[in-house]
C-alpha cells in the first residue's frame, strides 16, 4: 500500500541549491519569505499534513467516491476533517493577500505546497485547488465591495470556490456557451442555466461555495465577445447592504461517474434564477479567466507530476521486496528464495523513466512558479518574464500531465499482476492522473496556445528568448558536463530550425499549426528540462545535499540525456511530416 | 455509446486480397476452408454474434461486475444468455480437432472469429479464450483416456478450462510456486494449494470447469525442473470408470476487485484434497505449458489491438459530430455553430494513429495465425515456421499490447471530458485493456523472451531469416512505392546492426540483456508492421475493394512511414544506452 513521503531533500536541492530561494525573495521584496529555516519549517509542516492525514484517505476516498443525496454532495470519510485542519493550519492563506487576511508568501512556496498534497491525495486537491482560481478572479477584476464581501472567507476557506465554464455542448470552445444573465433591478444579474463538469461544485467541506460562471447577458454579441464573468454564491449572505442567509437556487441535479478522482464530485449545476454579480467589465469574461489560466494550468500540470512522485515510491519499494527470479548476471541474493526484481535492468529502465520524469517535472515546475513570483511581487513585473511564462505554462500542463500518465502507468506494469488490482492502490494513480490531460485546457489546446500564440503569434520573441538563455548557461556549464552540453546545444539548434521550417510552412497552410502542435509542445519539453537537469548538476558542488543524493542525480543526468531526451528527436520528425501527412479518406466530411 | 461494427472489409482485404487465404489454406491440406465464401460466411455470422449479442452487454457488464457469493460466481446479464448461444451456434468447436466434435477449421479463421469476440466485449472473450488453452493442453499432452473424457465438452463449450499457474508469492518465477500434488493409492494425485489470479476459475456459464493447474510433487526438484501439469475438475464425473457426479472441493474462496475486464472473475482458488490428473510427464509441467503459450500469447496480443479497434470506431463517430471551434484554415460548416473537431489536424493525428495501430497489428496478427494453421494443419510442418512463430509471437503479444493501450487511451483524449465519465464507455476500454501489456506473460518478460531466447540463444537464425523474407519482399515491392522500400531497407540495416552490437554487448555483460530488450522489442514491431504495410500496399492492385478504401491504405502507409515509423529509430537510441545508463544509486540493494 503506497503511503506518500513528501520528497524533502529534493525539493531543499531545488529551492535552495538550485534556484536559491530565498535570495530571489529578497530581490523581489518578499523579505518574510527569505528565510531558508522559514521555508524548510514551511515543507516539513506541509510533508506531516500530507504525509499524516492526506494519504491514507486517497484509497478510501476513491472506493467510496463523493455521493449525491437531494442536492446534496457527502464526501468520503475524513475529507470534511482534514479540510478544517488545512484552513485551521493556515494552508488555505498561504500565498494570499495579507489585506484580506492572507499571509502573503510567493506562490512558488504554496507551488511547492500544492504538489505535496495533490501526490497524497488528488482527489482532495481539488478542493482547495478551485478556490485559488476563485481569489485570483476576485482580486484581479472584482470590485472593492466584492472583494470586502468574498475574499477574507475565501482566503480562510470558510468558503470554497468554482470555476463554472463548460455546457454540455461546449467545452474547448466557450463561444458557444448559452447560460444567460439578464440584468436585474437592483442592477445586478439573474443567472439562467447549466453547467456541467464543475468540479467541488457542490460538498460538505465548506459552509459557503462561491460559483464564478460565464454566462451570455440578453443582446450580448455572438461567440466569445459577448461572454461576461459573474460571481453566484451558493448561499445569499449579503443583499443591497444587510445580512441574509438565502439560498441561491444553484442546484446540483447530479455528479459524474468518472475514471478516477472519484472522490472529487464533478457536477451538473442548475441555475435557476440564481443572483449574480458581474465580475470586470460587460463581455470582458473570458479575458477574466485567462488571466487565473497561468497559474492552474501550472498547477495543473503539478498534480500531473505529483501523483507520478506516489506511483514511483510505491514503485521503487515494491520492486526493492518483491523477489521473483534471479538476475541474468547470477544471483544477488543468493540467500533469498529469489532476487528482489529491482535486480532487472528493465524494472530500472522503468523506475528510472518515473524518476526522470517527476524529477525533471518537479525542476521546471518550481522554475516557472519563480516567474510567478516575479509577476505577482515585484514592484515593475517585466513583460519579458510574463511572456516567458506564457511560453512555458503550457509546456508545464501537456508535458507534465503527459509524462506524470507515463509514469504512473509504468507503475502498474512493475507490480505485475498485482498492479492491475485495486487494493494495491496502484491502478487508482493511473485513473487519476489521467484527468490532467484533459481539464484546463485539453493538451491540444494547449499544444495550439503554445505553438500558434506563444510563438508564431509572438513571432518567436519568447521563445528566442527562452533558447538564448538555455545556450548562455549551457555554455557555462562545467567542464565535466561538456558532452551533455554539447547535445543540448545541438538540440537548440533544432529548435531554431523546427521554428524557422513552421513559419514558412504555416504562411502557405494554418493547418500546419495544428498538425505540429502537439509533437512541438513534447519537443519543447524535453528540451527544456534536459536544460533543467543540466543547470540542476551544475549546482551540486555547492549542494549539501549527501554525496549519494549527488552521485544520484548525475546519474539521472546522463539517463535522461541517452534514454529520454532522444524523445525529442522524434518528435522532430514527426513535426516534418507536416499536415499533408494526416490526410485521409476515412477522415472526410460527410 | 460506442457499439462494434466488425471490420469486415479489412478482414476481407487482409485474409484473401492480401494473404490468399483458401490458396494457403488449400496448399496445407485445410480443404474445408479453402472456399472463399465459406470464409466470408463465417466472418459475416461472426460480425453478427459480436455486433447484436456482445456489444450491447459489454458496459453493462463493466458496470455490474461479476459478483461472488458462497462460493458460487455470478457473471452480469447476458453473458449466460450469450454463451450458450456461442456453443450453440458451433463457435466453440470452430478451429477444433473432429475427432472429438471439433469443426478442423483452421486457426486464422478462428483468430479472426476471436479478435471480434474481444473487440465487441473484452470481458467475455475470457470465458471461451481460456477454453482454448485447456483443450490445447489436452490435446497435446494428455492420454487417450483423459482426452476421451474431456474434450468433447470442452470442444462444445458445455464445460470450459483454466489455468492455474500463478500464486501469491509468484507470477513471472513459476519455480518458486508450492501447490503440492500427492501420490493416491488408485495411481492418480491429490492435490492442495492456493491459486490466485484464475480467469474464469468460477462462474455460471457452464455446467463443469476443468482446472489446468501447476503444482510440484512430493519430492520433486526444486525449482522450475519439479513442476508437473494436473487437470483438476470442478465437478468429478468419472471415477475409475464409474460416472460419478461428486463435488471435488476446488472452492473459489475471493475475486479480485480490478481496474479493468470487471466482469470477467479472476478467483482466487483454493484446492483441498482435489483430486487431480496428471498431464504428460512428471516434472514436465512448464514444457506442457510452453506449448499453448503461442496461441495463447498471441490471443492476449489479438485482444490489446481489438479492443483498439472499438476505441478508433467510437473516435472516429465521436470527432465527426462533436461541434466544437473552426478549422484554423477556416469554417468548413459554416451552416453549423461550429466545426466536427475532425477538421484539426490535432484530432486527425490521434484518430490515424489509432488507425494505423489496429490496422498494423491485425495484418500481422492475421499473417502469423497462418504461421499456426501451417504448425497444426501441416503433414509435415517446418521448424523454420515454428521458429519464425517463435519469434513473431512475444512481438505480437507485447506490441500489440502497448500500442492498443495507447490506441485506447487517444479516444478518452479526443472525447475529452466527457471520454473521462464512464457513461460514455470510453475509459473502460482503457481499463479493460491495460491487463493485456501484464498478462500472458508481462511485456517485459516477453522482450526477454524475445531477445534472449528467440534471438541471442537462436544466434540470430531465425531472426535473419525474417529480415532476409523482409528484404526480399521489399526488392520486389512496386516501384511507385521505392521510397518506402529504401527507408524499410535501412531499417533493416539497422536492424542487424543492433544484433551485432547486442552479440558483443551480452558477451560481456549479461545484463545487457535486459537492459535493450524492451526497447528491441518495439524496434521490432515497428519494422516489421511496416513490412506487413508495404506489402499490403503491394496487393492493393488485385484488390477488389472500393478505391476509396484502396485511398485511404496508400495514405495509411505513408501516415505510418512519416510518423510512426520513426519511433523505431528511438528504440534504437535507446538500444544503444546499454546497461550503464541505468545504474542508480537510488536503485541499490539494501
Amino acid at each position: 500500500m503506497p503511503q506518500y513521503q513528501a520528497p524533502l531533500n529534493d525539493f531543499e536541492f531545488i529551492l535552495h541549491d538550485w534556484l536559491k530561494l530565498t535570495d530571489h525573495y529578497q530581490a523581489i521584496g518578499a523579505q518574510d519569505a527569505a528565510d531558508q529555516s522559514l521555508v524548510n519549517a514551511i515543507l516539513n509542516e506541509a510533508a506531516k499534513f500530507s504525509e499524516t492525514l492526506l494519504s491514507p484517505i486517497n484509497y478510501s476516498g476513491d472506493q467510496q467516491s463523493s455521493q449525491l443525496n437531494n442536492g446534496l454532495v457527502t464526501t468520503p470519510s475524513g475529507f470534511k476533517d482534514a479540510y478544517q485542519q488545512y484552513c485551521d493550519a493556515g494552508w488555505s492563506s498561504l500565498a494570499c493577500n495579507p489585506e484580506f487576511g492572507g499571509q502573503g508568501l510567493p506562490f512558488s512556496l504554496s507551488a511547492a505546497v500544492a504538489e505535496m498534497v495533490a501526490g497524497a491525495n488528488a482527489s482532495w486537491s481539488m478542493f482547495p485547488g478551485l478556490t485559488h482560481g476563485a481569489i485570483s478572479a476576485l482580486e484581479n477584476h472584482a470590485n472593492e465591495s466584492l472583494q470586502a464581501q468574498y475574499l477574507p472567507q475565501l482566503i480562510s476557506g470558510q468558503w470554497s470556490g468554482t470555476m463554472c465554464l463548460t455546457e454540455a455542448h461546449c467545452g474547448s470552445d466557450l463561444g458557444l456557451l448559452k447560460t444567460r444573465a439578464t440584468p436585474s433591478k437592483d442592477g445586478e444579474y439573474v443567472i439562467n442555466g447549466s453547467k456541467i463538469f464543475i468540479s467541488a461544485g457542490e460538498h460538505d467541506l465548506a459552509e459557503n461555495i462561491i460559483h464564478f460562471v460565464l454566462a451570455r447577458v440578453d443582446g450580448a454579441p455572438e461567440g466569445t465577445a459577448g461572454i461576461s464573468l459573474f460571481l453566484v454564491p451558493k448561499m445569499l449572505t449579503v443583499i443591497s447592504g444587510k445580512s441574509v442567509q438565502s439560498d441561491n437556487q444553484v442546484e446540483c441535479s447530479s455528479i459524474e461517474h468518472k475514471m478516477g478522482i472519484k472522490a472529487s464530485p464533478t457536477c451538473v449545476l442548475n441555475f435557476d434564477n440564481s443572483r449574480g454579480y458581474l465580475i470586470g467589465e460587460l463581455n470582458q469574461g473570458l479575458s477574466c479567466m485567462f488571466t487565473m489560466m497561468n497559474k492552474a494550468r501550472l498547477a495543473t500540470g503539478i498534480q500531473g507530476y505529483a501523483i507520478a512522485e506516489l506511483a514511483k515510491q510505491a514503485s521503487l519499494t515494491y520492486a526493492s521486496e518483491r523477489l521473483q527470479m534471479r538476475a541474468i548476471s547470477g544471483a544477488k541474493m543468493p540467500q533469498k528464495p529469489a532476487d528482489p526484481i529491482i535486480v532487472h535492468a528493465d524494472i530500472k529502465r522503468m523506475l528510472f523513466t518515473q524518476k526522470a520524469i517527476v524529477e525533471g517535472c518537479r525542476g521546471l515546475a518550481m522554475y516557472v512558479a519563480t516567474l510567478v513570483d516575479k509577476i505577482e511581487l515585484s514592484q515593475q513585473p517585466s513583460s519579458d518574464i510574463e511572456s516567458r511564462l506564457g511560453l512555458l505554462t503550457p509546456i508545464c500542463k501537456a508535458f507534465m500531465s503527459e509524462t506524470g500518465f507515463e509514469a504512473c502507468n509504468l507503475a502498474i506494469q512493475i507490480y505485475g499482476g498485482h498492479g492491475y488490482i485495486q487494493e494495491s492502490e496502484i491502478e487508482q494513480l493511473v485513473r487519476d492522473v489521467r484527468i490532467t490531460s484533459i481539464y484546463e485546457g485539453t493538451n491540444g489546446i494547449q499544444a495550439l496556445d503554445l505553438l500558434g500564440r506563444k510563438v508564431l503569434k509572438d513571432k518567436f520573441h519568447s521563445v528566442n528568448q527562452w533558447l538564448t538563455e538555455i545556450k548562455i548557461a549551457t555554455e557555462n556549464s562545467d567542464e565535466k558536463f561538456v558532452n551533455y552540453a554539447h547535445q543540448l546545444l545541438d538540440y537548440c539548434s533544432q529548435w531554431q530550425t523546427i521554428n524557422q521550417n513552421l513559419a514558412q510552412k504555416v504562411s502557405q497552410n494554418p493547418d500546419e499549426i495544428s498538425a505540429a502542435a502537439f509533437d512541438y509542445l513534447m519537443f519543447c519539453g524535453y528540451v527544456s528540462v534536459a536544460h533543467i537537469f543540466l543547470q540542476q548538476a551544475n549546482s551540486l558542488q555547492h549542494s549539501s545535499q549527501s554525496e549519494s543524493f549527488k552521485q544520484d542525480k548525475l546519474q539521472l543526468l546522463n539517463f535522461y540525456f541517452l534514454r529520454l531526451l532522444p524523445r525529442a528527436t522524434y518528435h522532430q520528425t514527426v513535426i516534418n511530416a507536416g499536415a499533408e501527412s494526416l490526410n485521409c479518406e476515412a477522415f472526410q466530411l460527410k
